[in-house]
């Protein structure tokens, strides 16, 4: 008899992965959304086996369940559906924090297996019609085990993440991806915000160069999803937050004090660090780095 | 008779601009360096019709003079030589800054016209043998008067700039020109360096994304020259500083707080004015816009 997954969620990652997971093992896929529109697309482009628009019934068969709802609708979709989860069933999710998700999955029942997931990958767009089977091609996939993962359901997690094309799958603690998350992604995104502030912005157009657009690309966020995936992930942000004001207010001081001497250390340190990362990324061979946020034909991202 | 241009300094913009000019009206190209295999080297890849180790000699002859030299290198050479310059030649510079070249100029006597000139182009490389005929192709070329520049200077600049392929000439004030740049490209060059200061660099090598990379990307600076033109912009660049470190605060401290309303009010009209430039950037067609920065087929940059 077939297995089923239900995807709880088919907006861009969650049609993604639909599209991506078909052929996988015996699954039969099942998608539940909100959106009778969604539905009847995902049914009609033949992303998944059966739509159901009752979560309450899919959760029921299911037997991998994935959420792939805004971070705040996961939590609070673990919360009403505890006790709707089939008992032997394995949960996971794709949301861009770990910390509050692992936190939320402590209201599932001892008899689900809750595993935090991170497929690194997504574009500019949302909605299922912007779904790409090769999505995750080349793309980090962070798992962070809770207490109540089984090794099974890990096992599941890394042959899946592999049938769905990632370069790597990777198990850490939801304190350290939420750390990684908050310095090489969420920080990017307060700068590029941060600087387009900047009431000279419009004054200046036309003479920004690749620096500045390079900096400030990811600035045209999705508002709902990065006040959410922030304001979860607080402390670590927060904290590589203090660190890079610190950093600026240094350079700020020694630039306005004319302190050239510790100017050109501090710039010398600084240069040598990029240009020590740039040859260990050189010859790393880079396998799927360029998946890290899902960016293709550099295209702005949205990674979540 | 020929007219006589002399470039004092053949680094990667000297030697680029010799290339450049090559043909331009009558001028004769002399080409000045204190390095005798600089000199060797121009003179052998015909990059100057004559290549001159004394500035003296090479300024008594000269009827228009570009100052190729670093910053600091430009204020020291109009000093020492301020005696030398034929009278009425024309001077002009590229430096990155103007205000303290423009206050430089004050030592040259009335009997030359000095302009400064910012021709907005480079590559990450450094030396004439990198030097490009087509270095400014598509470039701004900021022009920014004193009171000492004739009108036929000015006219002069116009039509080189346009020989050397530059989109636009736009005349400015020095201290516009100096807080556009301190904004749109020295600011980026801060930002970069204080992110890979940070201590987490090496750690989470390997999960940056094209944001991180983006924003981090000029990071690798040529530590001498940006020593020079971040304290020789001390104030326009201390203020955008400044201006940007309350604008990070104002996110983590809305991060921090927890609250939502706020960050999700402050993302939204942010995402909006960057949303607003793209329409912008893309509606205006960009001639010139993607070489501010000289960056070629996505080479690093490290424009001055």
């Amino acid at each position: 008899m077939k297995k089923r997954l239900v995807i709880v969620g088919l907006g861009l990652i969650g049609g993604s992965l639909a599209k991506a997971l078909r052929g996988f093992e015996d699954y039969e896929i099942i998608g539940v959304d909100v959106s009778q529109p969604t539905l009847r697309y995902a049914m009609e482009q033949d992303i998944v086996d059966r739509a159901e628009a009752d979560p309450v019934r899919a959760l029921a068969e299911g037997d991998l369940v994935f959420l792939c709802l805004h971070p705040q609708g996961i939590v609070e979709f673990m919360t009403e559906h505890r006790n709707h989860f089939r008992p032997g069933s394995m949960v996971t999710d794709v949301c861009g924090v770990k910390g509050a998700i692992l936190k939320g999955a402590g209201v599932l029942p001892d008899t689900v297996s809750f595993v935090g997931g991170h497929p690194m990958a997504g574009t500019e767009f949302s909605g299922i019609q912007h779904a790409l089977a090769n999505m995750f091609h080349g793309a980090h996939y962070i798992l962070t085990p809770n207490n109540q993962s089984s090794p099974e359901h890990l096992a599941l997690m890394e042959r899946l993440a592999r049938y769905i094309g990632c370069a790597d799958v990777v198990q850490t603690t939801a304190e350290q991806h939420d750390a990684i998350i908050a310095y090489t992604s969420q920080m990017m995104h307060v700068i590029a915000v941060s600087v387009c502030d900047d009431p000279s912005l419009f004054d200046y157009q036309g003479f920004e160069g690749d620096s500045f657009r390079g900096c400030t690309r990811v600035a045209a966020l999705d508002v709902p999803l990065w006040t959410q995936l922030f304001s979860m992930n607080a402390e670590a942000l927060g904290r590589a937050l203090e660190q890079l004001e610190e950093n600026i207010r240094q350079y700020r001081q020694a630039i306005q004090s004319g302190d050239l001497e510790g100017l050109s250390e501090k710039l010398a340190r600084s240069s040598a660090r990029k240009r020590k990362m740039n040859r260990m990324e050189a010859s790393s061979g880079a396998v799927g780095r360029d998946r890290w946020e899902g960016s293709r034909d550099g295209a702005t991202t949205s990674e979540s």
